[in-house]
């Protein structure tokens, strides 16, 4: 039988490795068993999720380890995953893995904590069972609205152009700017966020404690030093390619609106715009030339999946629920259908008769004269004793 | 009381400076009056078509002459419709246009003739009372389907290369370019379809003996010469403003589907895009870089018009019906979630047992050896007596 040391006192032990422990002993038995459920499941795991929402993390693994009845689960269910999950089980990977928290300046953030992101739970039993955190957990509070701009790695410049352009206007603005700390488009939102004294959010598929990319460790350090650095994954994770696609679904939750910049037809930013679109939240694409490879994804999400077109961070405000200046009304034209064909009677050069410019407009002389002086009165129209001609503009 | 000659007589007399006059008298008068009322009215005259419809052209044209009652109009129509009509009602100017015409090879087709594009009567009241045809009128009967391609006259490199593509594969495809002649994007689409041979048409605001603009003359003979350049305007009317505006109804009405390639903020291919839409075309936009002008007017369309996001000839060829290929599945992820854990749990420099490879993974250790075995049939994975790693690929 396996056994793992879950008592309130070898809970307050291996958190002091990390952060001082909470005083109630429910308590840092529940965050202890946070942590190891943490270690024990891969992001996503919804059976996880469902023992520890429905228990408790301290009695569900408990329950789990001692063998006991998950009446939240099926009998299949329980053994398939108690043969995932401890094999994993381990107080050493624990134990190292927060004091490589602890070293790093990494802190953790449960569902119970006043930091959490509550727009987490709309994943439901896909919902992360905590994060981690490298720099201002209070930051996670100021995210409702935020914008997650997302896109190719293999950015053109194009797409850098205008990943910079929509990040600085949005953060500068106010609008926290989440994305993956990826190469390429990420980089780019991050870079012009930072440069505007913005709020910007990295959410990464490996550990919190290390940049991925390495050549982003710079850029990554910025972002933990004035935002947030998030993982939902143990430090000393590496980040896999199932961690991406899941971390992908928590960018597009924690965002109000996933905007994707630059896209290849296959990139992995479509799967962010699929989970934003799956969770009801606001969609858009940046259109680029169709002869880009690098914007074939974007006309995908604007074809296929109903995204937004984005052209500015105006559109991405918008998009928001920050209602727009009014709109340019473009339809005072039907009123004016008579006068452009008495305009277009008229002549620059030769006067003419208000009878002569009625038959060329095909109108009735009457109108024609009434609206002759409408245009004179607009400056478009001249009169003189021989009749009248086009105004010539003066600049 | 005004006098106007509309007798048989008349009407054979005026067409034999044009045409060989129909045999049949009644056909004869009516062939006349419509064009007749062609020059008495500016296109889109709805109550010209109202009285025409109702009596035919020939006994509409003498009740209006004559100052008769018509009764499908109220009595303030009637006069007003009289005072724009009449100063315009001049024999020798319809027999100008006719002598042009002829001299131009430009013909005559009416509502009732078989050749008539039914699709126009979709403008309902709006409809032209008749068509000037420059060029092979049969053509017109090979317009279902067809695309209309619009866009700016300042258009960029960018649109010319978009609007050439986009024609030349319709138009070689065998689906007709319907277009309006002008500079840029117009001129392109004209091009390209000539260039490999396809149906081409040109709707002119101003007469069908004319070139406009100038600069496109050879051009538009070449159109004329293996398509037709059309016009609902009598030969030697001038290409007004208003005629322009009325010209892209026309163009929206007899294709099955606008796609504006591009267009700037307040371009007037948007008002042929609102033609389009109002009479339940299709209607796309091609995108294009954000931070193009001549662009912004099809991102409009993409965000306020819902217009498809066109990105290729064969997004066209959807949109007017025509099915494609089946679209490639993208969703037979959620099937391989597990084996992408797997794979990530693979290492390509070290051997791993099963048991390390699950944990790693997350994932059961019967799963994972069966995953490996479907990774190894696929040559993701390599197998060996000390265990399980990636397969470098050889390509």
């Amino acid at each position: 039988m396996t056994t793992f040391d879950c008592s309130p006192e070898a809970a307050r032990s291996a958190l002091s490795l990390f952060e001082e422990p909470p005083g109630d002993a429910t308590t840092a038995a529940d965050r202890y068993a946070t942590v190891v459920w943490c270690h024990l499941t891969e992001p996503g795991d919804s059976v996880a999720h469902r023992v520890v929402t429905a228990r408790g993390a301290a009695a569900a693994l408990r329950a789990m380890v001692e063998d006991a009845p998950l009446p939240e689960l099926t009998e299949r269910e329980r053994t398939d995953a108690r043969k995932r999950w401890l094999p994993r089980l381990s107080a050493r990977d624990v134990a190292d893995a927060l004091r490589v928290a602890s070293a790093r300046g990494v802190s953790l953030v449960t569902a119970r904590d006043a930091t959490w992101p509550t727009q987490l739970d709309d994943l439901d039993v896909h919902a992360p069972l905590c994060l981690w955190v490298r720099g201002d957990a209070a930051a996670l509070t100021r995210l409702r609205p935020s914008v997650a701009l997302v896109g190719a790695r293999a950015a053109s410049s194009y797409g850098d152009h205008v990943a910079m352009e929509l990040a600085a206007d949005l953060a500068g603005g106010g609008i926290p700017v989440v994305s993956g700390g990826a190469y390429g488009i990420d980089g780019a939102a991050h870079r012009a966020a930072l440069a505007v004294g913005g709020l910007t959010i990295a959410l990464l598929a490996g550990g919190a404690e290390r940049a991925y990319p390495a050549g982003h460790t710079r850029l990554i350090d910025d972002v933990a030093a004035t935002g947030a650095v998030l993982s939902e994954v143990p430090c000393g994770s590496a980040p896999t390619k199932w961690r991406f696609l899941q971390r992908n679904r928590l960018i597009a939750a924690v965002a109000d609106a996933t905007v994707v910049v630059e896209a290849g037809w296959r990139s992995g930013s479509l799967n962010t715009a699929g989970h934003a679109a799956a969770l009801c939240r606001q969609l858009g694409a940046v259109p680029g030339p169709i002869t880009s490879a690098t914007s074939a994804g974007t006309h995908r999400l604007l074809r296929e999946f109903g995204a937004a077109c984005i052209t500015s961070a105006q559109d991405v405000r918008e998009m928001l629920g920050f209602t727009a200046g009014a709109a340019v009304p473009d339809d005072g034209r039907r009123a004016t259908d008579a006068a452009t064909r008495v305009h277009d009677a008229l002549s620059s050069r030769t006067w003419r008769a208000a009878t002569d410019v009625a038959r060329r407009a095909g109108l009735a002389v009457e109108d024609t004269e009434a609206l002759l002086g409408l245009l004179q009165l607009e400056g478009a129209a001249t009169r003189s004793a021989e009749g009248w001609r086009t105004a010539v503009r003066t600049n």
